[in-house]
């Protein structure tokens, strides 16, 4: 159900990203908020740090951590492209996919990388599905936004 | 995990809308998309239809439904006012609060009012749980919207 649910939610951004061109990706979702493109390298970078936190590999886009989580848009002035970010959730999207239909049921209810076996056996919430269920309501958040640059109606 | 991912929304929420006062809820959230009063009467509405759908009562509040689920914001002249709204958010949260502690995990794994005994057996996922993670997330979706009602910064 929740990995059901994640994959709706991307499944959908997915579509809201290609029915936007790159210069309604450029504009701010409302006045003086964020940029679809600061949203969209924010979602790819946030999803990237995923992957170790479920251990299932190294994150793959390190260089977009500093520019899309700890900075606030429009404080870098080299942003990559909207082209080239789209190419990455692209990419992300389907690698993701992959890694996630590798686990077992029984995986997915085993820790997360960021808590503790000790802490882990009095809190057996803290799994690696959670983390998944987490990201989903994050995204769907985001995405809320991210309606707002197609025309009204 | 879903229940607290559930409870956690409702919390955000109801911390947001304590922050935005009766002036601010009758803003738009964005330019020409819908207002804080509607957001909220949506969400009192969407999360009504679930007590049925959980077998878990009636509807309360019947009367919004076509105001805020089959008709658009600004298409009702006669809104209930925001303090009566927030009145309604308040009974309500602490009503499913109560309702959904009632239900042993057994029990939320049984099929929801809209899908068939028979339908269920092939499809046990859709099941009260989903229920919540599906309005989990549509909370989420339009929490993100009403953030915009807050001041910058």
């Amino acid at each position: 159900m929740a990995l059901d649910a994640w994959q709706g939610q991307v499944k959908s951004t997915d579509n809201l990203f290609n029915k936007l061109s790159d210069e309604q990706m450029m504009q701010e979702v409302s006045p003086s908020r964020n940029r679809g493109i600061y949203l969209l390298g924010h979602l790819i970078a946030v999803h990237d740090m995923m992957l170790p936190l479920l251990f299932l590999g190294e994150s793959q886009y390190k260089e977009l951590h500093p520019i899309f989580v700890d900075s606030p848009d429009k404080s870098t002035p080299n942003l990559p492209s909207v082209a080239e970010l789209r190419a990455k959730w692209t990419a992300q999207v389907e690698n993701m996919s992959k890694l996630f239909a590798g686990l077992t049921p029984d995986e997915w209810f085993t820790r997360h990388a960021s808590i503790t076996a000790e802490d882990f056996a009095a809190q057996p919430h803290r799994n690696r599905l959670n983390v998944v269920l987490v990201r989903t309501i994050h995204l769907s958040n985001h995405r809320g936004q991210l309606e707002f640059l197609l025309p009204k109606g």
